[in-house]
């Protein structure tokens, strides 16, 4: 595979947690119709009341990029940005498994 | 979903990482047949030479926990132990998305 493979790491201000869930539903439900979209997740850990994690899985790093400037994924980046205080991430090489 | 996440952060000796990515794809298999794991995928960093992450969701926790003890799982993480320097895990609520 030359797949490409994220986690994105969101760590929201206070008690924003909830309103990003919803925004990044809503952002999957945009990747439904991304054909080099294999995998878009939205996490959340137990332990961290302001975090979200992102796993996603691409058919290669340009289908991600090309994501990026999609008209729904801009307008739904400017509604998440307020909400977000920090963004971390650990781009991966998916290598094989189960499920993709 | 009740469902469970895992992201595992598996730190290797100096040069064993390409020995755990094979021991990883062949515990891969063996979850093709196991009902209650929906995704498990390996995955190298760019950056970091000695470490492998592994993405899995399960239905539930408890699928997940019963896996461990699986015969052809035991005996993979047998082999695996003297590769492996440190292991870091990210427990996460899967809330939806594509591919899940």
């Amino acid at each position: 595979m030359s797949r490409f493979g994220l986690y994105t790491k969101f760590t929201t201000h206070d008690s924003q947690r909830n309103a990003l869930v919803e925004i990044l539903l809503e952002a999957a439900c945009e990747m439904e119709a991304v054909e080099g979209c294999i995998l878009y997740i939205i996490n959340t850990p137990d332990n961290d009341p302001n975090s979200v994690w992102v796993t996603e899985v691409w058919n290669d790093a340009s289908a991600h990029q090309a994501s990026l400037a999609l008209e729904g994924a801009r307008e739904l980046i400017q509604k998440a940005k307020p909400l977000i205080a920090r963004i971390e991430q650990i781009k991966l090489n998916p290598l094989g498994g189960k499920g993709v």
